[in-house]
């Protein structure tokens, strides 16, 4: 079977993904054991997503770590385009950088990216505000510090962020995002434009404390090519290149290529789902590595490296190592069957979506608080 | 001698300027004396610019008269990209405008392109902000009402420019602004986006208001192109294509093609010039339509037509049609020598100048009343 080529922009990923060679074409950095152990040298603990490379490539990670060991602390950059509800895919970015908020002690700017949303989606700034409002539930359940974590909203937030977007514009070319993004003449003028929105939270504490503040982008890797354009702009506008930590993609339910995507429902589970529709997506939907019969799948066991179940464990779910070996050799020695193994992710993801979603409630109450309001107005 | 080819682009005026060449190449309709005598109708007397043909093209000023005359009022826009200081060239649109707004007794909304200039220029946003100010002050000089002529800063602005801006990037492609500016893949991603911008203000009453109100705009005819490019998209936004009335260029004083330009300032004589340097500027720059003797002009005659100095007068500073008519004779039959010509114009545009720079100064304590500021309602 000829395997289907791999797409990795912003707006599209699609194919099997080969993260080594994603390395090599983005040209970032693998993340090594050095590394790793120079933020456990400050965390104590690493996050299971670290030592299980689902966070697996970096840019200036050892530069960054230089800065916070001489006292000059960075602030956390995330983000969301609001197109539409969240499931569990969205999450992973958000669990490990509120692990890095806790550990290193230190700011967020999240950034709600309704313009971009606008502007590459068949939605009416209406609904964007509507999905805006419900992703921001979403963020804030995951238990964000209100007090060091900031919303931005490109359209809402336009006065703070135009200003600066446009610097950013006048320094990349319709050459530059075309070989990027591999846009077209087609594109239309505000998707052009949209990048340079991107690249500015990176420097707003920089902007608002008056003096550089370096700072650490926790992304999935389709997100790269964004600052792949501005890094080379930050320094010419006298602002440092942000680090960026790149993550792996969550699978689709149905197998192990491309992303999950809110767009097809059916094989991805929101974070809205009840018990019930978890329970039937993960039966029906879930690839996996299991033999046709119990019988077979007895003698031959499975494959957990192709077993979505397994697969959403590993990256979410089974945080314990030992617990994690443990299934997957009773899975791979037939002694697990995949309904046992489906059964156990069900159980896991209900626990945590019964407990998520009754921090989305009480969040409506504190969103406020999580709005970035400007003490003075930017002109 | 060839003629140097025609360039015409918001960015770049070069050439020979045929305006019955551009009239046909825009699209856009001469302004016939049919359409004149209907804005007579309304406005009693024609302005000499209209009588004189110095604003000579129009886009849908029939429609917007038809709906002026069910008691469908149109409101005026017009602006300015805030790149230097503000010489006579720029004038010509803003005095017709103000009559405009007299004789129609309408609103003004006056956009500054900051971010425009920003982005085409190699200034900072701070010496922008800079002209920004002082050529605030220059359309202030010029007499319009207070209370109904509101200045729209694009980057201060942007709350309000922006998520309208969006809508109508998000219906222009990059094919569309390459063939309408002649833009390549080196221009910036802000340029290309910017025509999204000047789109706005042609809509912004009828946000206000909720309800569609027609616009005109007059315009020196470089500015076209953006509302070529944007006039399709108005219907589909919901809204009203505007009306547009094309000006000719005052030609540079060193000849008869291309428009004045401010960043060549011995071409060009600027609202804040002394008597002495516009005497100077006139007497030694002004290309003239004489003969090279008093002999030879006696016995000859001049050519008004191409005499820098008589365009000046024909087109900002003698509304007389009677005199203008005796000095084309006059200079024509070689009665009037270049040197009285000069002066002529010499003296005009001082006693203009001694005014205006007086009004520019009283400017400075009223800048305020010009300034939108979206709390206060609009008429």
């Amino acid at each position: 079977m000829a395997k289907e080529s791999m797409k990795i922009t912003p707006w599209e990923v699609s194919g099997n993904i080969d993260y080594e060679k994603l390395i090599k074409e983005f040209g970032v950095s693998k993340l090594d054991n050095k590394v790793l152990e120079r933020i456990k040298k400050h965390s104590k603990k690493l996050h299971f997503m670290l030592d299980r490379k689902i966070f697996f490539a970096h840019r200036d990670l050892d530069w960054l770590l230089d800065e916070y060991e001489k006292g000059n602390k960075f602030f956390l950059y995330t983000g969301r385009g609001p197109s539409g509800p969240i499931h569990l895919g969205h999450l992973g970015t958000w669990i490990f950088t509120k692990w890095l908020q806790d550990a290193f002690n230190v700011d967020l700017w999240f950034q709600f990216t309704d313009d971009e949303k606008f502007l590459f989606n068949d939605l009416s700034i209406q609904e964007i505000q509507k999905w805006t409002y419900e992703n921001m539930l979403d963020v804030i359940a995951l238990g964000f510090d209100p007090g060091k974590t900031h919303f931005i909203v490109d359209i809402k937030h336009i006065g703070l962020m135009y200003p600066e977007a446009i610097k950013f514009a006048k320094k990349i070319t319709f050459s530059t995002v075309k070989s990027a993004f591999g846009m077209t003449n087609e594109n239309n003028i505000g998707q052009i434009f949209y990048t340079s929105m991107q690249a500015v939270p990176a420097v707003i504490p920089s902007i608002l404390k008056g003096k550089n503040v370096p700072c650490l982008i926790p992304l999935a890797v389709d997100q790269d090519p964004h600052f792949r354009v501005a890094r080379d702009v930050y320094p010419k506008l006298g602002y440092y290149k942000p680090a960026i930590i790149h993550g792996k993609f969550l699978p689709p339910l149905t197998g192990v290529s491309g992303k999950m995507s809110s767009s097809k429902s059916e094989v991805a589970i929101l974070t809205t789902d009840s018990p019930k529709e978890v329970e039937y997506k993960i039966k029906k939907y879930a690839f996996s590595g299991g033999q046709s019969t119990v019988e077979e799948h007895r003698k031959k066991g499975g494959n957990p490296d192709v077993d979505v179940s397994f697969q959403y464990l590993r990256t979410l779910f089974e945080p314990d190592d030992k617990k994690l070996e443990r299934i997957y050799k009773n899975y791979k020695s037939g002694k697990m069957l995949t309904g046992e193994l489906k059964q156990i992710l069900i159980d896991r993801i209900n626990n945590f979506l019964k407990e998520h979603q009754k921090k989305r409630e009480q969040a409506k109450k504190i969103i406020d608080k999580f709005i970035y309001k400007p003490s003075t107005s930017v002109s």
